[in-house]
């Protein structure tokens, strides 16, 4: 089959690849019909990611067609319409038991495209199947329900659910990108009084509207007066961190009121400075995580229930064969306005 | 009366003030029966607290009998015998209808021996007493009493609660002065597995030890691999900062485990770094605070119960006019081994 | 002044009474601008309420312009337009420090229109103004702001935040009148997929829908049938009981799965029976309680930013001296179609 | 093998059985080393549950020591000492992923000595061996870790976690057998002030001492008016049922203040009365559940750690092939004094 490999910094191929096979009464094997590229993909891809060998195939977020199974998956069979899901759980050690398949000690985790074979190829095997893959409605779209592989649950979870939104909450999110437009469209599942987005391109700040961000924002606006200017000059309740840089993640730490929450939702690659002097006695609450996927089964209830206004997240769509030309234009986003690609097996 | 004033950094007096006298019909005027000395009156003392102007009688810890009450006091009457809390309470902000009192918007929160004159005196004016003020049990010591008004308070909602100490659970507690000898005993009300205290001063560790923590460290131990150790290879639940610095922070973040929390108790100067490189994936819980004394009535109820084992926190004992040496000896804890102070008002 | 004074059962009358005045350091006396009728003062004037005695000017609701404060008063002054809410608190007890005004020990609680005179009145005396006023944003007309004096919190607080309605659940709300149609409202700020509305009654099941019910049900329907056809047959993740009989309670704790809430809105008047040989193994939490009012501020602020869509609920207005005439129509809902009644001071 | 077989109400024999073996991937065999009687068994012997058909083997706790497993058990291994847990998890479904494991929808919950054959046996088939059988710490001993398998973390998650007893708490358990014991010594983890005992029987109130409780009530006793005296009259915080009667629960929804919870333990064949007339407005809490054994692994950690006083629980022991004599003990705890059974595997 053809599969996207990573050959070192900054060396990808689409080549060929031996088929994948069950290897434990665990796994499956999916035949791949939607895939996309990830922010970490690139990274990876840039050698950042040392955990990642030469040698591999790339991808950890597809909508796929079942095609075999170990003997001991119960919960989909061949024919089974299923979404991939970037986190796989052995559903037996602490953390799985505990709901943090992220953490998972018993070999699952991020571990497609990363320690073992992912999904932007023509087939996938898909280990822990019972807890890693998720049959999908009927009534949901390939290409809707690829975002759930990965960054609806990653900013539902990691930035929403953490962070605590609640009812009437004023919530920044800094970064407007994939990840930032999805924790706006899952924060206003509790109905925030206003959901911020600051980002420095347009294109991008006019998806964060288009998703539900109500004050539009530029990193170079006087961010923070904007902020105390909607909350009687005490701050955001809650700052959710989508980029991964020191700066934003400094910015959302200043952002939040006395009691209020910082979710970084970024991958981070450097220190930030943590202003304790200033922040030891402003009641913080700042947290950091991996997506768990726990939330997966929920989000596609709401999805095929017309709940999640996820259209518009995808931008530019293509073959499976086009992988070369989706990396292309998903590494450049500022000439491209890309946010997600999606690519489809052909017919 | 006499009291101890602050005149800029390094010179403190014991001098001739006026007496306080009720201005609002929420305070009261408290007799000072016995009081003690903070760090933070230190740090005050170094010129490290602006807010603090020069002439201000320090002191925001004390028991006392009340002596006159506004026409709007309610809880307490004279002749009854109280606490006098660290944080005054408006009772009517935001911040105060949460129990956060810390954080009051209507003119409370650490005010006491900072923004108003506080408790190092024969008498003080208690602003808010109905919120700020708390009738004592019967069978409770002054000396006991008076360590529920800041460092046992601070160490149970800033450390032990705000961390969500679970029975079964391993806790770091980062510094046995004070503050982290009331993290150690508090934290033991909630049955966790282990606590281990880190300290470079024996005394310390041996005082940590005598209020419940089990393993007993020095920094330049391998705290880390002894942590590990005690944890299947994952780190602590729960790691309590009370000490103040950017080492001893960054030691914390990096001695929990993979969800787990952070407690920042310590009152800092300086920013640390925060590695967000390695934490984004962490799952981390890291929260900053200051007292909000909500828990000094069920405080105040176990330490009647004999649940609270304060003895042997407070290390030298003195009249109320020995302030200046109880300053001294408190100052210098490297030589004197002192741990609290309480300064009692003559017979 | 006039007022509605209450005689006993059956008895009620618009009279003169004398005018309130401030009698404690903490009240406001209230010129009352809109007014409305809760169904709990048809329970007083059936005679069911042994503690509000003949001779009470009843009334708990009303939205007014302040016109004397006590010496006490901090957030509220002459001429600021306020919510008067049904919940008095005294801001000091154990209870209110929690923020579970309902419960005061204080003499607050459920207290106005009960044990002293009440808002149905061309003026009141509000004890406790500081935390039991609301001052209202300019943008929110007196009609709106009225329900958020009883129905909207209580409907908040111990229907959808007690129950911990969660995106993308079922929730049944057993009962369509006032506070079931703010069970529903208010549901919805929290994404669930379906809130399914029961009530006999067709107006109100359109009522119902007009809210935000997406099913409406007859009690007659195979209420548990159509529950588990949309929840994969496990039944409702919540079900909020607004009616006070034991036949809807019953219904309530038979609708929701294993691991439901049932939360208890209505007022009962009679013993229900709990079937715990079912029960007992199900994980059913079942919750009763009086609102606080604790989430006034952020349901007015939500209010204010058109993010509570209360419009419909009140059906009949009047003129504040046809007060008899307004209880006319709202003691007879079957007739009359009614919901909420306001009354409005004449220009 | 020789196994305890349930013949119909009121018939059971110590009888030749064929051996289990592994059947599903997913299964172990265990050599059953130490078993007790629940009262769960005697309910089934008397024809109460109707899902236990006529030959069935009994029980539902062991420790033992696997014999064999099936080719997907990855945690545990022929050799390894394992406890086995009441409740067996798929890890698959809705629940398990929730880790509310008894109530399972994969063919888990609680099987073993119900729908399956079960523990009171020489070896025992445990399906999902590794979500449902716990590898156990070399210092502890089999007789501690049986209580492990049911009464502990029953008492534990569906008492003192659902209730969420808190330090400086009033806690009232009614019932001092085996539940209500483990529901008193596992409430002390969380340094309740007090935790009273009721129970008719003087040997279960010395036995209530023993294990923590440091109030001995008959439930002749002015059982209402003792705890109000221990609570400024308002009411126990919590109140955990661990009978099973009506009277009982009845009994619990009285004595808690409000605000306060009543945590049901018991096992009941009847329905109650709950009293909504006043329970309306307490802001009452009542949880119902069955054990979910999602603690298990932590109270392993406990009890290996010396944190679990469970000594005096095991009131009587037998060799593995006494167990008709164990019955004919456990049946009669009025006239035998039997807390828990423990029988063990001849040497």
């Amino acid at each position: 089959m053809k599969a996207l490999v990573y050959h070192g910094p900054g060396r990808r191929s689409w080549e060929d690849v031996p088929d994948p096979a069950v290897k434990s009464p665990d796994d499956a094997v999916v035949r791949v019909d939607c895939v996309t590229i990830c922010g970490t993909d690139l990274h990876i891809l840039k050698g950042d990611v040392a955990t990642a060998e030469p040698g591999r195939v790339l991808g950890h977020e597809a909508v796929g067609t079942v095609e075999e199974v170990g003997s001991n998956v119960r919960t989909v069979a061949p024919g089974d319409r299923v979404l991939v899901s970037c986190i796989s759980a052995c559903g037996r050690c602490r953390y799985c038991r505990e709901a943090r398949y992220g953490q998972c000690l018993g070999g699952g985790g991020w571990i497609l495209g990363h320690r073992i074979d992912g999904t932007q190829a023509e087939r996938v095997r898909v280990p822990f199947a019972d807890t890693s893959a998720y049959k999908l409605p009927a009534d949901v779209s390939d290409e809707d329900a690829v975002l759930l592989a990965d960054i609806l649950p990653t900013s539902y979870e990691v930035g929403v659910l953490a962070a605590g939104v609640r009812p009437g909450d004023t919530v920044v999110v800094v970064g407007a990108g994939p990840v930032g437009l999805a924790a706006i469209l899952t924060a206003r599942l509790f109905s925030p009084a206003h959901v911020i987005a600051v980002d420095p391109a347009p294109g991008r700040r006019q998806a964060a509207a288009a998703v539900g961000a109500d004050v539009l924002l530029d990193p170079d606006d006087d961010v923070l007066a904007r902020v105390r200017d909607l909350t009687d000059g005490l701050g955001a309740d809650v700052a959710v961190e989508a980029v991964g840089i020191p700066a934003t993640f400094e910015s959302c730490v200043e952002l939040v009121r006395p009691g209020g929450h910082v979710a970084n939702v970024g991958v981070h690659g450097s220190p930030a400075t943590l202003h304790l002097e200033t922040a030891w006695i402003r009641d913080l609450t700042i947290t950091t995580g991996l997506v768990d996927t726990a939330t997966t089964p929920v989000l596609l209830r709401m999805l095929a229930a017309g709940q999640l206004g996820v259209t518009g997240l995808v931008t530019h769509r293509f073959g499976l064969d086009e992988m070369q030309d989706a990396y292309d234009v998903f590494s450049r986003p500022a000439d491209t306005g890309v946010l997600k690609v999606a690519l489809f097996r052909g017919a």
